[in-house]
């Protein structure tokens, strides 16, 4: 048996392994086997992370662990899907247990905590990444998508935002900061949560969805063109946490709200009158904008002045992060 | 737009995105959505390709677009699966229209051959590296698995042996040969036909069934563990090529057959009584050996005599290729 052999075996033997409902056949044979209720579909979404592209390299292997199956879970809470299963591409250029057991820690925590099963993958030698494809059910018809945003409805995100592109000169070990604001923005940086229950209580409900990963102003601009109408953010509207703000001062919190992602928090569209019951019911829904006929993302400050331009510049730096 | 963008929306914009039936969501939204007729189950199967490790760099881009999808849909073929959609995860460090274009057609020609639609994906810079997923459809509990061989079982596969690893000195520039020596072996290298209807018709026949990747030995001992018999194997009865016996002679070819890996040929154990209508129905099935109570494969020469040992010294060099 080789040693990447050995990483499969270790893989497999995790708890997230053994699946739940769903999981007809998990690993150890050419293929994994997943069921369907009838009248349900099949969501599936793939994300790769590099080492040095998407993080920095060595970094702690229980944290990315958690992080690398977060960012892909939240796919399937941006289409108000079940979660159910997930495969693993592990490519590393050594078989090192020091890095490898805090990773599969971290990933199986995640995995418990979403929901998800280890079903497959592969193991392969090389420089180091991973490629995550995650599965969820959603009924037929049901799903969430980007398409569906009307002019009159209300634009709407599930959480604070900006928390994670502030953790970032933490995480490069370029700043560093007192524990009662660093703890909050690194937690969310390395362990975010994917809004899956949020994703469920808004099917039939909200009329578009996705996740923020590349930015608030990038990802609204893809709702926007797959539903041919203009998006409009209010900068005064943007929730923001008391650690970004006593990081960065309010002006780099909105910069950092607009155009920093990894945040991972879910962007969608609501008629107005869905608004207030699930409000009541408690879910955290902040309202930063609304829809018009027309194309693109427009930004209004507090007077409803289009800022759009001074923003965009922000946006560059996406390139290097792909 | 950045430059990865655009790469994204080249592979949208490929034939074989557009996709067929149980397609109900393509490229373009946060997940893809497939559909699955009811009773049956999704098969899928997750490969990795790595630069320098599973294929030489440079290489040949369109060849190499057929052969990365061909190679994980033979998993489909393993289960008897259906195929139906797959999703590619790309890696690349820089965008190259001279590199994407010519991969991007090889991938469609086989997606097209083997029936299945581009779903979605990832598209990320860093060292060049490909992890294919593909997705299947099975009747609920009529998948071949690796676990079912009984004794009494005839233990087959279903084409020539050894063509992929006799080409790699071709591949590797270590040696030359004659166009009519050089060329088939270099077909079943780069472009290697995933046994999909053969797997189809095996359904409800075959007690157990694999693709083989790894080489017959060490994939024959996959389905021996699984089934917890032993597996044995007739030096004799391996189905060589004219081309590899013309390269590399009796002995080395029948060694290629057991231990080189990349055939991409189902190996599959079928009750006897199995054997003759399938054969007369025309299916290539070449008996190789036998099940019997056990553990472990087997080798016998042409008297029976057990000559394990002096082959299993061959697998070592398969470490360098995971």
């Amino acid at each position: 048996m080789g040693e990447f052999e050995l990483i499969r075996n270790y893989f497999a033997a995790a708890p997230c392994a053994q699946g739940g409902e769903g999981i007809a056949l998990g690993i150890g044979d050419d293929c994994a086997l997943l069921a369907l209720p009838a009248g349900e579909q099949l969501a599936i979404s793939t994300d790769t992370l590099v080492a040095g592209v998407h993080f920095s390299d060595p970094c702690d292997p229980f944290l990315l662990g958690q992080r690398s199956l977060a960012v892909a879970v939240s796919d399937l809470a941006a289409m108000g899907a079940n979660p159910l299963a997930f495969t693993l591409a592990l490519t590393t250029p050594t078989v090192d247990a020091d890095w490898l057991q805090p990773y599969a820690l971290g990933l199986n925590l995640m995995a418990q905590r979403c929901g998800v099963g280890l079903v497959g993958g592969d193991t392969t030698r090389g420089p180091l990444s991973l490629t995550l494809t995650v599965f969820g059910r959603v009924p037929a018809g049901q799903a969430l998508t980007r398409s569906g945003a009307r002019p009159g409805d209300l634009l709407c995100v599930g959480g604070e935002l900006g928390n994670a592109a502030g953790a970032l000169p933490l995480v490069l070990g370029q700043r560093s900061a007192d524990a009662a604001i660093a703890e909050p923005l690194l937690a969310h940086y390395w362990s975010p949560q994917p809004q899956l229950a949020l994703g469920l209580a808004l099917r039939g409900k909200a009329t578009s969805a996705m996740d923020i990963s590349d930015g608030l102003l990038a990802d609204c601009g893809h709702i926007a063109k797959a539903s041919s109408v203009s998006l409009l953010i209010e900068r005064q509207q943007l929730p923001l946490s008391g650690a970004l703000l006593a990081f960065v001062g309010d002006d780099q919190a909105r910069v950092a709200a607009l155009s920093g992602g990894d945040d991972y928090v879910l962007a969608f569209t609501l008629p107005s009158a869905e608004l207030a019951p699930l409000q009541a019911a408690g879910w955290p829904i902040h309202v930063i904008g609304r829809v018009e006929a027309g194309q693109g993302v427009t930004l209004l400050d507090a007077n409803g002045q289009d800022i759009t331009p001074a923003i965009r510049g922000y946006q560059h730096f996406r390139e290097t992060r792909e």
